[in-house]
């Protein structure tokens, strides 16, 4: 499995993030001046690490939180005492909203393809993490915010949210990689309904179909994953990884094969007149709603 | 996705029925005179097409009303007023028997390809449709119809009919393809037991298994599917035929790689003596069962 | 299919058992002399075969019995007034406890490939075996056992009872081709996460996920098996095995391709010091318990 080498096109991003060079003026945002928008603990007597995201107003993943999460995964992986990965996020009533909008209206090219770069290094990072990984659902997530509840071990969530690959409703389409973890989740025949209607379950509707694995109240989400990391922890660590690693590794496989096809298809795509107008009018709307 | 070539193979068939040919003298069965077996009604204010199969006794699918139904999938496809379309029967409790026996029976090889090739491009039509689709299975539904159910996008459903793929029952094998279509609604292990079994499933059991997606009773059925329809209205077009394009190309395209050989596989299977005879045997005590 | 060549690798393990040649001396447990550790019992009148496993204490398949049961598929196959198979167990509570620990620690390298291989050849047989195949699990079903269960055509279980792949409980992982037939009965997700944890599920929990299709009394089990027969017998044979070899057969392909690779596969991680020193423990451990 070359999971290792997917980390190279993290390059010029991380640059943005740590050196004031010619390639940091390139990007357009920079990471909160004051403090990380992800807080990472790692308690070494649990072996528990959990990470926090804290990035107002709804935790959208731009290129610079995707590359600090990216940072953070590989923290955590190579963490000999990080045993777990618990994700979940300080934002009331929001896990994460999923991909930035911004990061695909009228974009610059360069970055808009390490944009989808630092994504699909996210998931594969993810996805095939060699610890234990739980995403404690603490609120809504909807595209983004359900691959990575998707990509984790198990899902546990709280109440009267909603979570789901909602793409189709904003006129984009899920690329291959966020489908086939879904059908990986819940199977084809529900995924190729909720992908055409872009549907976002609620807490109870993702439980019946299996899209999470367990629903307890909003305070008690972060304890619960904590409990439950304990009935992994229990299995031998080496064992449980291999077989995990040969079920995914197909499914990381297929993108690693396709990576910079998708990131050309996906650039094709959002550049088109139609897809431009219509994310336009998206982020008009969201504006209006704001006032 | 090449599903625009496969048209060619209705070639012969359609001159069948348009020209009083030569090649017309070579096909046996002619649509019924007195207008078509099918009934193809557009409103142009709602986008719904709806195609009501009207061919007594129980809508068997022969070659002639095959052709039928790919000119008519055609027709609702170019339209671009047409946005959904639902097939229904107009035959009292009887949604389709099916493929027609006595095509299969001591057949002419030339017009038993042509059969099969014409069954292949309705499916592979159906199944990749632009157009939302849905299934109003207002009576039995076994074999052919429950492909036909089953290649839609949505399957409502009258009580106390059956629906399923039944075919080993008359000592007949389902296509790989009418498997896989099968296997992407209700999975491996409810297919496989199904397709040994040749199970006609009862309303309430093919909800349960997730053969179809919901019960009305008989006469909201078609009303039912009408609104669910706005449903799936409401999700921008272009996004959501990308969507299920991605999903189910690979299905069609496993068949259109194949088309020839399954053709082959099922003329040299179908024409064996065993299954004659079987065959022949099913005819008589469907004969007998009328007297 | 080259199913059939799949038994050569049988030749050595069966001249262990028929002969005593300088062959047998290389395998260092013999068949219990009394007798066979197999009752294979077939009623000429309903067409059914009773498979039922005699090896005390546990039914644990080492070398010797999974020969023997290759030698008693094959000769169930072979018979054609053979139309079904029920496998279950003589041992009370114990189906199969699955694969002798005692083969897999510090092992004689060409006994350790031989009973991989025989293994391997045991499952290609029963997974495609032409006659239905039932299990009757009237007792606790792990690992191996589990495997014989799911790679029958319907599985019957009694109460209070556990089946699963448990395998990395022991700090080993699942093969492949266990993985594969665990995905075609109970779907990916359910897979991923027992196999990760090595889930033993309780009858009904088996139940509820699919894992077995029915749970009757411990006393009905074989009755039940019996008459669960005859939904299977009244299906045209021949339809029916065709149905079963297209759907099975890619899954067998994916092993008949990697047989070699498996074995080798096997072989260097069980000789692993790590794997071969937690064999050890957990044998003692079995020792203690017996105490």
């Amino acid at each position: 499995m070359r999971i290792g080498i997917v980390t190279s096109g993290l390059g010029i991003a991380r640059q943005c993030l740590r050196k004031n060079t010619s390639v940091y003026r390139t990007c357009r945002r920079q990471v909160t001046g004051s403090g990380s928008p992800l807080d990472l603990n790692v308690d070494s007597k649990t072996g528990i690490a959990v990470l926090s995201m804290n990035k107002p107003p709804v935790n959208s993943l731009n290129l610079e939180f995707l590359t600090e999460l990216n940072i953070a995964l590989e923290k955590v992986e190579n963490d000999k005492q990080c045993k777990g990965l618990i994700i979940t996020s300080s934002i009331p009533k929001i896990f994460s909203a999923g991909l930035d909008i911004t990061e695909m209206y009228q974009p610059d090219i360069d970055r808009l393809e390490e944009f989808w770069r630092t994504l699909q290094d996210m998931w594969i990072k993810l996805y095939g993490m060699n610890c234990v990984t739980i995403a404690a659902i603490n609120g809504h997530s909807p595209a983004g915010g359900c691959l990575m509840s998707m990509s984790c071990d198990y899902r546990i969530m709280a109440p009267n949210y909603t979570i789901g690959l909602n793409e189709t409703q904003l006129g984009i389409v899920a690329p291959f990689w966020f489908a086939d973890v879904m059908l990986n989740t819940v199977g084809f025949r529900q995924t190729e309904m909720a992908l055409q209607l872009g549907t976002l379950f609620k807490t109870e509707e993702a439980l019946n179909i299996g899209l999470i694995d367990k629903v307890v109240p909003q305070e008690e989400v972060l304890s619960a994953a904590q409990q439950e990391m304990q009935r992994w922890f229990k299995i031998p660590g080496f064992a449980r990884q291999l077989s995990k690693t040969e079920l995914r590794r197909p499914t990381i496989e297929k993108l690693l094969k396709k990576k910079e096809e998708d990131i050309g298809y996906f650039r094709d795509y959002i550049t088109k007149d139609a897809i431009q107008k219509s994310l336009g009018m998206y982020l008009e709307s969201l504006k209006n709603r704001r006032k």
